[in-house]
């Protein structure tokens, strides 16, 4: 498959304070942000890629020629791909209070030139797109096609409820309007994993060692929720790690060897706080309660929707996605509806490229037609 | 309902050391017990219950006429209940590996006259049934209904295979042959979270602070999975605490409220020790795997089985549960299935008592027949 070859990520510094949320105002915010593909002259052709809770601005290519892995998100966005970098202008970046470049709890506070820790403001899904707004319209980009999975469809549906006539297209995969209590429970033990970790030190760890291990526990209870069980069945069954029980507390079957890996890659790349402050977005965005119902909120859209789910994902099932498709039905509105088969769980959408990219092909093609 | 009574936990000493799956040896055995009912002349009219994850000998009555709550299955024991104390003699022991009064690594080893920590043997659900059968044979018992629900339901299986001609009748309640990937990667998580807890000290913390966080964390994710999305749904929904969201990170929604007080209140009452030793004998239950088939595993039994799952269960599936029966089926042994519906989870078997007591009282009609 082609790629879109070397990219870069790029940084782009609001020029005013935004109004967050919980009602504090955050100032000198940075996004990073790359763009494949060209912008159309009527600045109609963007498509903005929303991340999930852990991804990055680097959603596609390979940033120097010795790279091993490209983009989290490679498989999907290129020439020919589901999102066509030939036709489309696409867009990622990485979301506020994250720790890839956009400013987040890591990030210095101006006004004391230490990392802000726990001073950071608590963000919301709504800040997240309130400042990707700002990058879209420095980006000269008139009209929308917001595509996202998991934490990232709530930022597309927060994009076609606040900026709804800047969108056109909506993509919400393997998504929920808002997270169940039992999402929200699994969310709470990772925090819980993170704030009771000896070094997490009221999140002002900055200098010091940080709280690696409260960190990977909260991967860990992330990742069983991000695969079915069936696909933990298939990987590892209840296959040992050496053949026979250690008969000891150490890591014995396969599966806990790819959980504590799993945690231990991610205390590298990843942090704690950033982690804090995503999940916790992630439990507070819910646009029932706040417009009354989810009719309510899509009141004001014109878009076309595309909601995609996987049947074996049960962080954020069919019964989830069908309720976003159910509340545009009763609008009137125009909504296309896939639950496609995998294995893979939640993490479907990160994997299973080809099934994706025939429905989002085809469903895209009324965007091409618009601006051709 | 009636009651048993007051009842008192009863203590016995193996005379013997008991070999253990691991190839090690353990000596000086005591198991606590309790026992309701009278055993008849024959001394074949005795149930044994088997406990789950985290519960004791004190399955029925009171120990006090001041205690606030009877045993653990009240609801299931007593005169007329589901196991009916005037037609049978119910015994409940605490598990090898417990903190309950039987054996385990905080008890103390007598070449040290310090608690065993770590150096108690890792322990498995074999051997736990290898002690039972101790007790059920100091109790005089001549012919045994094996009882058990989740982990219980193990050991009730481990009777069947191990001792098949003493067991005349076994009921396995929301239990599986073996733990899915899934399962295991849940408690490999609960465990991670007390191993990394600093006060853990390789175990060795009974005259220190205990690993209560870790604990608590892993008491946490243990009650997810003892819910079903469901359940969590009803009783929290997305409720906050206090009716809006702190914007910190702080217990915020009702099910963190939850979590957080079972968490707490578990490390009163349990030791962190005991919840590795025994996760982890769960973990190790394999027959399949042991006999190469559970039709092989079952080929020696005569007894007549009860297999009870519930559907919203996702621990421990109805999916596992037909496992169970269809090995029974194909050996041609004598199987009657039910899948109970229940809002519960796992939670169920310890909960809707009026659907099991049906099912279980009409089960045991032929039992009581064969004594009479």
């Amino acid at each position: 498959m082609e790629s879109v070859g070397i990219v870069q990520t790029e940084y782009f510094k609001l020029d005013k304070p935004i109004e967050l949320e919980c009602s504090k105002s955050l100032s000198d915010i940075q996004v990073a942000y790359e763009t494949y593909g060209k912008l159309n002259e009527k600045g109609d052709n963007a498509i903005l890629i929303c991340h999930a809770l852990t991804a990055d601005a680097h959603a596609a290519g390979y940033h120097t020629n010795e790279d091993k892995k490209p983009g989290w998100w490679d498989t999907m966005i290129g020439p020919n791909k589901a999102f066509d970098t030939n036709k489309f202008f696409v867009i990622c970046s990485n979301v506020l209070g994250g720790c890839m470049g956009t400013t987040g709890p890591c990030s210095i506070n101006p006004k004391t030139n230490k990392p802000y820790g726990h001073d950071f403001p608590v963000i919301t899904v709504e800040d997240m797109v309130k400042v990707e707004y700002e990058l879209i319209k420095h980006l000269n980009v008139k009209k929308l096609i917001a595509v996202g999975g998991s934490m990232g469809g709530m930022q597309a549906i927060e994009w076609s409820i606040r900026y709804s006539k800047y969108v056109k297209t909506v993509i919400i995969i393997a998504a929920a309007a808002r997270l169940s209590a039992q999402g929200i429970a699994f969310n709470a033990v990772g925090r819980n994993a993170i704030l009771s970790d000896p070094d997490f030190n009221n999140g002002d760890y900055y200098d010091k060692k940080h709280p690696e291990s409260g960190l990977s526990i909260a991967r860990m209870v992330g990742h069983i929720t991000y695969l079915s069980e069936t696909s933990m069945h298939k990987k590892f069954g209840r296959n040992f790690k050496l053949d026979k029980p250690n008969f000891d507390f150490g890591v014995d079957f396969q599966v806990e060897s790819y959980l504590e890996h799993q945690g231990r890659i991610f205390v590298d790349r990843f942090d704690a706080n950033s982690y804090l402050y995503i999940t916790k977005a992630v439990d507070y965005y819910d646009p029932i309660n706040k417009y009354g119902s989810l009719e309510n909120a899509f009141s004001d859209t014109n878009a076309r929707f595309l909601v995609i789910s996987f049947d074996t994902d049960w962080l954020f099932s069919t019964k989830m996605a069908k309720e976003i498709v159910n509340a545009l039905i009763k609008k009137n509105k125009n909504v296309s509806f896939i639950e496609l088969s995998s294995p893979c769980g939640h993490d479907a959408f990160l994997i299973e490229y080809e099934k994706q990219t025939q429905v989002i092909k085809s469903f895209l093609k009324e965007d091409e037609k618009y601006y051709e």
